[in-house]
């Protein structure tokens, strides 16, 4: 099974109003609540693909429990750690296309919660095929948490995939996961004092600058950029879709980890990444995507090599 | 004891932010949380000021619980109805001064459940000295719902104070409360063709043409005007005071219940509901009020009977 990990999920509510009105009061129309949490859409795209997947992490308190619930009604295998926090909420306030959004601060973590996830985490490896790393790390735990569940998989034979930003990615890197999936900002986010990179050739020089192993930038509409040692691949999504792009980069990383798994060559791997998020992008929900855009997208992507053989294997 | 029902009750959480941007995304630096409805703001009130009081009324869900659990931790008893639908939430975003309101509609309750929820207060009535009705009545009852809880509990010989709006109102004033605790606008609200009552005059004129029984009329920063029968009396805040006039309804009416059930003559009863109202606004938070404030005010309200004599005492 794919394992995800989910250190900070949240109950997402989606309120629905006519328009909004600063400092108004506004009459809810419609109200959603899901699963939220980078790591339960990737387990919820996953799970939606048939795939084999557990979402593990840290929850808390009532909300903690409802997004088990939400989870299990989903048929979302999932095992969890309790932690004596509350696990937040994040309000996403419609009006006509476009979303205002609240986030609570997330739970602080002590230091036994926190030993106690890493001996759970341990405790799965021997079942893991791959594990997904996603989102901020909580409050707490210095941000080398991911790099120590990194070191872990590592020693268990399991490659692991992450996708986090700021400190947590840089000390991750350090621990050589098997891929990591940052976007063009988030790359950026680690060189302060350069330039954001724009083009090819800089993405390529500002990922080796950072990381040894296997990276993949996700660039939204201009697609991905996989570099893998000499090899750098991209695939651009062949059409230009409109649609809400939370969420497109767990429907990638999903793509990427059961890659992994597959040890999938870099092109397909690379063109199922791009129909996978496209089709993320075609559904207004997150860890949800359109079936069909996905098939469509799938079969119309053309990865290309910028250098390297088109037979490259992602290497463990 | 007094007995507040509250059918359509609601988690409330309070989000603070720098500044609210629509369609941006902010960072929620911190989160209250507590029992909302105005019923249970008049059980709070009365709680602190040491009178007995049960709240009741209808929960149902996680958020229910959650509501029940922190009614629990203020010391609130408490005897509600459990239904199948799911409390609402209700989030407040405040941005310096002024909050931006964001209502979820209430669950619809079925007949059985309302049959269910009348028994229980057919039950509560033999203990009961005062009941409040309090809010809007949820989906589902007709909006004779507090007309047909009035007539219980006359048959009961307990008073009822009766504090909503529209056809609960309307309904609920034909069925012969024995006192009604509308503000201006809900009073202006009774009457669509007529034109908003202002002076004195105007609202004794338009109360007569709705009501038989005893009513006060809330008027925010211009105080309260009683009608009883032949008999009228006003009382205005002898300060005006800044802060947050959610709650102060409630605590009005947390102030004229137990002035029913004392049988308090009406200046100063009226004082008291005006002090009480005045602390409440120099409280941030609905349900609780300020001592201080209470205690000066009360000293200094001066409550004119405008007709009628000084010993006048509230009818049951």
């Amino acid at each position: 099974m794919i394992v995800t990990v989910t250190l900070n999920p949240a109950l997402d509510l989606t309120y629905t109003v006519d328009a909004l009105v600063p400092h108004g009061t506004h009459r809810v129309t419609t109200v959603a609540e899901r699963p939220g949490g980078k790591g339960l859409n990737v387990a919820r795209v996953l799970h939606t693909l048939g795939e084999p997947v557990l979402a593990t992490g840290l929850l808390g308190g009532p909300t903690g429990r409802r997004v088990s619930a939400l989870l299990a009604a989903d048929g979302v295998p999932a095992s969890f750690v309790e932690i004596g926090g509350e696990t937040r909420r994040t309000v996403a306030v419609v009006d006509g296309s476009a979303a205002t959004g609240f986030w609570e601060p997330g739970p602080a973590v002590t230091e036994a919660e926190w030993s106690r996830f890493t001996d759970h985490f341990r405790q799965l490896l021997p079942g893991a095929t791959v594990v997904v790393l996603s989102g901020s790390p909580p409050a707490g735990p210095p941000p080398s948490v991911y790099a120590a569940l990194i070191v872990h998989a590592r020693e268990a034979g399991v490659p692991a995939l992450l996708d986090t930003s700021g400190p947590a990615l840089h000390e991750g890197l350090r621990a050589g996961p098997a891929l990591a999936k940052p976007n063009d900002a988030e790359l950026a986010a680690l060189r302060p004092g350069s330039p954001p990179p724009a083009g090819h050739a800089e993405i390529v020089e500002a990922v080796r600058a950072v990381a040894d192993g296997a990276v993949v930038v996700s660039r939204g509409a201009a697609g991905l950029i996989a570099v893998v040692g000499d090899e750098v691949w991209e695939c651009v999504p062949p059409v230009a879709l409109g649609g809400n792009p939370t969420g497109a980069g767990d429907a990638c990383a999903a793509a990427l980890a059961r890659g992994l798994r597959d040890r999938t060559p870099w092109p397909d791997l690379l063109a199922d990444a791009v129909a996978l998020s496209a089709a993320a992008v075609a559904n207004p929900v997150a860890g949800a995507f359109d079936a069909d855009v996905y098939r469509r997208t799938r079969a119309a992507a053309k990865p290309v090599g910028v250098s390297g053989g088109s037979r490259a294997r992602l290497h463990r």
